[in-house]
């Protein structure tokens, strides 16, 4: 009972600090960045950060902790799996509209793609999560995959899952580090980076937030009494869907 | 046998990449920033990235996955556990003196401290890395706390271990990324970071270094066919030194 209190707390913690960010990324680019169009102009390039938040940190956080929430644990599982899966493909999608965006923008302004250290760690995250993706369906959703297999590759799944999210949330840190050093050079002192002016005090403080929602979620992770009781070799096997559906 | 096969393989290639990384973030230093000092200057400023990775990756990744070599596990503990905490404190100590570079050569400068993401994620991995030290050697070394203290806290310091590395990574990745913009501004546009010279590709694939020598930590640290196996209650509790030296 404890622990369950406990579970809540920390995933509603979690849901909060995403929408934190969420807002925070939104209000930095619709206010002090100048909103969004998809011309090639700045305005194409403050998608970017809010759908690599959105995609990459948000879905993908709470979408990696789903299985964890004891109310859908006396349930079937299968329709946990076919939400995970979505949360996971709709994190994939944003995210790939998010690297569009800054593409674009790059193309645009003839500037070169995937230059920094900043866009090879996000290149990587992204691609990893795609390949995520199509493993984990074909392994773990689609029934043709034996019990054997989803044994071998459920650690590793779980292994590259939090990977990625390092990944994404090093990308996250770096990338708005970047940013605020391109954007805040200032014509006074007072506007510089270095004089933490309100726009650098949300960006930090959206880094911030990401760091705390990606500690939570590893939190969550990481304690095995939050696991869905389903280590068991027989879970891992495939039941035919109208079984599960069944059960 | 298996099992220990390959987790000598992945240790094997975390003390590879370990090396590789201290050998470039040397390289870029001394070879590409012009060496060391200690006088307020960049070359005193060039202390920090070096102390920083053999500190806050290079040192604390090893000692993070120490417990989980097997040629451990037959022997006692506690010399260990005394390794443990010393390469710890090593890690720990060269981190503050690496910061101590930095804000030595801002404060010469007169350029603030502590306003970029970048500060902010390395400040708040030190202090808790710092804070992690302490309470380890209070909880997890020293004679007087109760079992029941220490099997309520592994957990944390477990989960607070693998946070403060993910942290360290996105500060290292944000400070390389930041650098390698400040310098590489280029008087031709060759020189620029976006034309990736050779100093471009050398720091950036430092960064990857540092990423996959994370990740291997990672994977060493998720398999728990890797953990020694002593999560039995009565290991956590406390056994006079003498007791434990003729076990």
């Amino acid at each position: 009972m404890r622990q369950t209190v406990i579970f809540y707390l920390s995933f509603l913690l979690g849901l909060a600090l995403s929408l934190a960010s969420l807002v925070c990324v939104c209000v930095w680019s619709a206010r002090w960045r100048g909103g969004f169009a998809w011309d090639g102009s700045a305005l194409q390039f403050n998608w970017h950060p809010v759908l690599m938040v959105a995609g990459l940190v948000v879905l993908y956080g709470n979408g990696a902790v789903l299985y964890r929430v004891p109310l859908t644990w006396g349930q079937n599982k299968l329709p946990w799996k076919l939400l995970h899966a979505a949360l996971m493909l709709l994190a994939l999608v944003l995210s790939v509209v998010g690297l569009c965006a800054v593409f674009g923008f790059h193309n645009a302004k003839g500037t070169p793609n995937l230059y920094s250290l900043h866009s090879w760690i996000g290149i990587t995250a992204t691609a990893l999560f795609a390949m995520q993706w199509v493993a984990g369906l074909a392994v773990f959703l689609l029934p043709w995959s034996p019990t054997s297999l989803r044994k071998l590759l459920k650690p590793v799944h779980v292994w590259l899952g939090g990977s990625i999210l390092s990944l994404s949330i090093a990308a996250c840190i770096s990338g708005i580090n970047e940013k605020l050093f391109f954007v805040l050079k200032g014509s006074t002192e007072a506007q510089t980076y270095a004089a933490l002016p309100p726009e650098a005090l949300l960006a930090n403080s959206l880094g911030a937030l990401i760091v705390a929602f990606g500690l939570v979620v590893f939190l969550i992770l990481s304690n095995q009494k939050w696991q869905r009781p389903d280590s068991r070799p027989e879970e891992l096997a495939y039941t035919p869907l109208l079984q599960e559906e069944n059960e």
